[in-house]
Parts: C-alpha cells; sequence; structure tokens
C-alpha cells in the first residue's frame, strides 16, 4: 500500500494526543493542487506559510523538507495538505520557545469537479453563520475552522457549490471554502480580509492575472447592495480555480465574457513558476 | 505505567491525523479538577459538554462512558481533560451526520497554585490580542484557541496569573484562562458572552454562590471606565477556583472583605453534588 501521509517525513497515520494542533487548533495549512508531479503556485503557496506561520510565532519548516515530503510521497495529480502545529505540550495555552513544531504533509485524490463549473459557474447561497472579527488572525490559514464548518452545515443540496460568509457589519468576506471576487462598475473586487476571513493564494493570482489583462482590481469592503448591483462574481480556491458564479439566493448573473481571459491569464501564471 | 490518556475508552497515545479536531479544530473540550477521586461540579460540567456538542451540531459521548473513562483512569487529585471532536473523516469540511465523534480522556497533575493566590490574590494584565466577535460560537468551550494562545504569548512574567481580553468595541470579555467578575456599585458583574469569550463553569457557580449571600449579579458588558472604578475585581477558572484580583496593569486593589465569604459559599456548592 501506498503511503498517503506523513508527520515530520516519516510515514504515519497517528499523532500524539499533546499535539497542539487537537487540542487547541494551534497551527496553519495549506491546501495545495499537484498536477504532473507539480505542486502549483508552490513559491507561493510555501511563502504564505512562512508568513502565516510567523503570524503565530511558529518555525516554518524549511522548504526543502516539505519538497521531499511531496517527492516521498509520490504526488502526481492529488490534493496535498500540509499541516505545521507548534509542537507538542503536556497542557496549557503557554508553549516553550523552542517547542519543535510538527509538520503533516498528506495526499488525497483531487475533488471531482466538473469541467463544466469553470465554463457554466456555480450557484452559491448565502450563509447566516457569520465570518468572525480577530484581526490578529485574519488572512491566516490557520486550524480554527470551526466557523466554516458551522456554516457548510446550513445547506445540503449537492448543487449549491459554495456559500457565501458576512461578518457582523454584513458586509462579504469569503466563501467557505473560496475567496469571492465582485465585478463592480468595471473593478474587480475582492474584500478586505484584514479584520476577517482567510487569504488564499488563488485570490492573489486572480488579482495579478486581472491586472495583466488592463482590469483595474480593488481591495475593498463590500456591501450587500453592492453584491446586488455587481456585474458578476467568481469564487476561487488552489483546487477549483476560478469559477464564476451564476446564481447567488435569488440573484442571477451570465457568466461574463471576461471569464475566459481571466482562467486563461491564471493558467499561464501557473506555468510561470 | 499507569495509563494517563484514553481515546473511546481505550489507553491511547495518538490519535488518526483524519480525527476532525486536528484537521479544523471541530470538537470541544473540559477542564474539570479531581479531588479525592471526585471531579467537582461534575453535573454542571457534564450539562456543560452535552450543551456545547449540540451548539455545533456533535454527538456528546454518554455520561457512563465518561464516569467510566474517569474510573478507569483512576484519576483521585487530578486535572481531567475531556476532548469530544466531531469524528474523522477524509478531508473537507462537509462531515456524514451518522459520523461517529471520538472522546478523548486525559489527566494530569493539578497546576501548583499557591494557596496563598486565593487569600492575597493575583496580578492581571490586559492583552492587546482581542477577543473575536463569533455569535455562532460565543460561550462554547470549543478547541478554536489560537487567540488565547496569541494572548498568552504577551508576556512571559511568571507573577502574571493571567491577561484580560477585551473585544473589537474596548468591552471587558475574559481572561486568557479565566472568566472575570467585577464588583460595580454592590452588583456582581460578569461580562456578557452571547458574542465572545468562554463561559465557564465556575463563572456559573460564583454567580450562584453570590445570589446566596445576598449579594446581587448581572450579566452586563463591561468597559474600560468602569472596570478602572470597580471595588473589586476576581478571575476563576475550574483549577484555580475563585481569586481576588489586587492589580491589572495600573490599577490596584485590595482583597474585598467579600472574598472570604464568596469562596466559602463556593465551596459548599461543592459538597452540593
Amino acid at each position: 500500500m501506498s503511503v498517503s501521509k506523513l508527520v515530520n517525513g516519516q510515514a504515519a497515520e497517528t499523532i500524539n494526543l499533546t499535539d497542539r494542533g487537537l487540542q487547541f487548533g494551534d497551527g496553519v495549512f495549506r491546501t495545495i493542487k499537484v498536477l504532473n508531479g507539480q505542486p502549483v503556485w508552490w513559491a507561493r503557496h510555501y511563502a504564505k506559510l512562512v508568513h502565516d506561520c510567523a503570524q503565530i510565532g511558529i518555525v516554518a519548516p524549511s522548504e526543502a523538507s516539505l519538497l521531499a515530503d511531496i517527492e516521498q510521497l509520490k504526488a502526481d495529480n492529488h490534493t496535498l495538505k500540509i499541516i505545521v502545529t507548534r509542537g507538542e505540550t503536556a497542557r496549557g495555552y503557554v508553549a516553550p520557545a523552542d517547542l519543535s513544531p510538527n509538520r503533516i504533509v498528506q495526499i488525497a485524490p483531487l475533488p471531482a469537479y466538473s469541467p463544466d463549473l469553470a465554463t457554466h459557474g456555480v450557484k452559491l447561497r448565502s450563509c447566516s453563520t457569520r465570518a468572525s472579527w480577530q484581526p490578529a488572525l485574519a488572512g491566516i490559514k490557520h486550524l480554527n475552522r470551526l466557523e466554516n464548518i458551522l456554516a457548510r452545515r446550513e445547506w445540503s443540496d449537492p448543487s449549491i457549490f459554495d456559500g457565501l460568509m458576512f461578518d457582523r457589519d454584513d458586509f462579504l468576506i469569503e466563501g467557505v471554502m473560496s475567496n469571492v471576487l465582485v465585478l463592480l462598475d468595471g473593478v474587480l473586487c475582492t474584500p478586505d480580509l484584514s479584520e476577517s476571513g482567510v487569504s488564499g493564494v488563488c485570490r492573489d493570482m486572480t488579482l495579478l492575472a486581472a491586472t495583466q489583462l488592463g482590469i483595474p482590481t480593488a481591495v475593498c469592503k463590500i456591501n450587500r447592495r453592492q453584491l446586488s448591483q455587481a456585474q458578476a462574481l467568481w469564487v476561487c480556491n488552489s483546487l477549483a480555480g476560478l469559477l464564476p458564479v451564476i446564481s447567488l439566493d435569488e440573484l442571477h448573473w451570465p457568466v461574463a465574457d471576461l471569464n475566459k481571459a481571466l482562467q486563461a491569464a491564471i493558467e499561464l501564471l501557473k506555468e510561470d513558476q
């Protein structure tokens, strides 16, 4: 049987109960698409992992150790998930500064998304579960994901691709498992994530692709009224890529002319690395 | 060697990497003081565990299974920690409704608190890390504790017992590892935890003890000005009990006359069960 999970470079199915990832959600993660043995946007993902670790005071694993893990797992066309936890302690919130982090690398099959999603678009719903306000953690892809889980529990209709989450003040933040882009008066806008939400690599890539196409972009607050007046909407993440949105609750949009060009520009950015 | 950890009633040191507690912080916990083989305020703790599980849609373990675990661990004078996670899934936020939760029960030595803390009081500091706003999770003792960890990283001075956390609007919420009670104009007030924070059993017990002593109590919003004008302050948790606060940053208080009576009334409530 092939190995699908490594802990600190060793094949493993389990982790110690004392790991702070389990005890407190004390860690960060990345979800990465591997195509033909290449982790897509690897440099960006690794830079974001280092950034997120630094934000919560964890020493990030070396790039070499992670690349060796990926090679050892023989990832070819897979979902790759990397978790870094602060390490293991007996109990309590205090962790010694020299604590050794745990590095968990696992592969799984790619999700079976129909290629139609990228061309014909996806349906969304609004979640009643709010995105939390927490500037100390906003933007970071950390292991405290209970609010996403509660939001995801709000629907079971398989035709709904994702649910949108709003903050306390009713500003749009993100999808449960995606970032959101909104075309407003010709500007490709994405919600400000300095107080809530998770900032994903595919969001950065979409903004970069738009800039290359000469489309103005903005990171800003987006309210419900603006959302209802949007010319087009997209969601994106590292596994699904950029997907046009054709409905949100009672709102409907055609797939924008821009869609194909944006997706093509994003594809080119994959080869760039 | 004696067993200190059980997973679903079996001696264990590890848990599967697929456990959602590790992957997402998808679970709840309790920390309970065991004295002379008795988990203090057990009925309250178990009721709160059932409540917290229900809030996030996890089936709580039976009381009998937990009591059997505690007996198997031969807990006499220990810290008892119970974690319940939603269970194990391959990947993604979606969990099948019939997923089997994992029940982790572990014992550790009691923290070595000096008895002086209860009589002479403790020193606190204000944390700059804010308590998040998240009404869907507020009050619940869940596994998403990164904000407490970041707040706890703000100080290393061992003379500081705990740090106070405030919300976005600068209202007092809680200590990093405790709840807070504030005597304001003769009313024992504790912060409203409907939008932030963790509601602990010792907070409930302190309010109950105060009521028995004829002291009016209130659950309310407490701002910085009120805090600075407080007649007395306490912090509490299930391990340390109720501790008077003698300083918070530049603010100082004598130990209130009320302190002894409150602590004695809380002690009586322990025997009540």
